[in-house]
């Protein structure tokens, strides 16, 4: 069952149930020395220990799992230099077809090791959207193969929804809740679930400054290109989607911009006080709140930690620390 | 009220109730991508999430909680460049009293900062045995203040054992229980209670070939020290004491030996697959399982991760993996 419009609290409620036999619930973490030294109460919703490692399995498998069984059988496509390309890799091995990746030859070789041990195909091609939107084109001729978007489909949005549905329904009630934002996937996902579960809640999104398209967009009502690309936060990299903006525009406060600076320092702080392994682009809504403290002071906040695949070689804690 | 003989059954579960309120019942972990690697089932136990960033904290608050009233009024001190002194200043703050934490002067920013923050009083010393039990003499002298050792302790080992109890109550039968060894607090409390609980699982310790005393130790029937000292595993130098090989001797089947390569291999491991930061010590067992798969195989397996208080700047990540 193809979700066509924007996804109703009883489509989102249909996919976790959908979904859920093959998702971890993953944990909330909380403490109270990150809550001191934002002056607010914050939860953090650990995607990172998701299965691949990121939210992005909740969407890849409601996506794939809503296909006819004619269309799944001719195996599945999407091109991507991350997260997604394990979501789909993951979702393809769970009802049993191919998987056709088109990665761009650079991606991080975690990411590639990761999609080759779930039995994905990888079909690289050069680093820019032409050459992977060919490179699908190629694949989609010869197999017949269901192209899935990493997020600007509304099934993807819908499974991205459930993270945040977790956090509200084991959590109760926040005030804020906090997500990234590349192409708006996990926030357009977030901003329903809250908007239907907690309307009076507010959503925020971070957005590094170094890829600040998202925030130009919400501004202009438009997609728009961000003035540079230059941030550690490999994950946010991506501009919004028709799909996501309307749901964006409409349903999120705020988008708050941050430095690789600041996103590293809220990334040393997770490491350092929760004990566990975020990739720079779910340091970025801490980020954004520690920068910003005075408008969520004494606030309970939800955060959405996206990720955990982050290549350990190149953790930026090499500084000493004395 | 003080345990003044090997702790019993009744003893760990009366621990329990005491320190419960104070510690978290740490999650549960498992991947079964590091199940195919072992040939076997591998729970993880997190005490890299407990407070303080390691198991400490449950031996140090029970030591604490058992002394009466009039002990407490003058404090608690203790020797220590690592986590138990963390465990002491986090007990004294709990029970409102003030703790003497005598440190070596080239112990980790991270581990000094953390004593700091929760009130504690650090008394510098240089590096060896002798200038820190003077230091804590000193203290004692001043200030009447009790010690607290870090493992020659019924109370505190009957406080680690409790780690492993909430590990068994949680996921249930195992044939195999692993810890790693330093002074043999973490390692004898997990040997009685998985005696006590499951008496025909095996308890298995793994040990750094660079301080490979407790092996020795567990062979000669007397304290040893080790041939040499060079590890990556800071937690793991002490030898053991004569309470804690007493138990390790009736109660654990055998301990391993891995070299720091074999360490850090596991360690990456764990920060790869799991996403969770541990330090060097915790990586030990899951080391010696992955040196001895044919000894483990198919078996289900409880692994102690004793916590993640490491230098973020020192990770030994720095080699590119491709």
């Amino acid at each position: 069952m193809k979700i066509n419009t924007i996804p109703t609290l009883e489509d989102i409620e249909a996919v976790h149930e959908r979904i859920r036999p093959f998702i971890h619930k993953t944990p909330v973490l909380h403490a109270t020395s990150i809550d001191d030294l934002a002056g607010c109460e914050i939860y953090f919703k650990c995607e990172n220990l998701q299965r691949i490692g990121a939210f992005k399995a909740r969407g890849g498998l409601n996506a794939v799992l809503s296909l006819p069984i004619e269309a799944l059988q001719k195996g599945i496509t999407t091109h991507s230099s991350g997260n997604h390309a394990q979501a789909i890799a993951l979702a393809a091995k769970v009802v049993a077809t191919q998987a056709y990746i088109v990665m761009p030859n650079n991606a991080p070789s975690i990411k590639k090791r990761g999609v080759e041990v779930l039995g994905g195909q990888i079909i690289e091609c050069e680093n820019n959207l032409e050459a992977r939107e060919a490179g699908v084109n190629q694949v989609i001729e010869q197999t017949g193969a269901t192209f899935i978007h990493p997020f600007d489909n509304y099934d993807v949005i819908a499974g991205q929804a459930t993270a945040a549905k977790e956090l509200i329904e084991e959590i109760g009630d926040f005030d804020i809740v906090f997500a990234p934002v590349g192409g708006g996937g996990l926030l357009s996902g977030t901003a329903l679930i809250t908007h239907y579960l907690l309307p009076d809640a507010e959503v925020w999104a971070g957005e590094p400054e170094g890829a600040a398209d998202a925030i130009r967009s919400f501004e202009t009502g438009k997609i728009e290109k961000a003035p540079y690309i230059n941030t550690i936060a490999d994950g946010l990299l991506t501009n919004l989607s028709e799909r996501t903006l309307e749901i964006i525009r409409k349903h999120v406060k705020g988008i708050l911009t941050v430095s690789d600076e600041e996103i590293i320092q809220a990334m040393r702080l997770v490491y350092e006080r929760l004990k566990i392994v975020i990739e720079p682009s779910s340091a970025v809504p801490l980020a954004a709140l520690l920068k910003n403290k005075n408008r969520f002071l004494g606030k309970k906040v939800g955060i959405i930690f996206s990720g955990g695949n982050v290549d350990l070689s190149k953790l930026p804690f090499t500084a000493p620390q004395n």
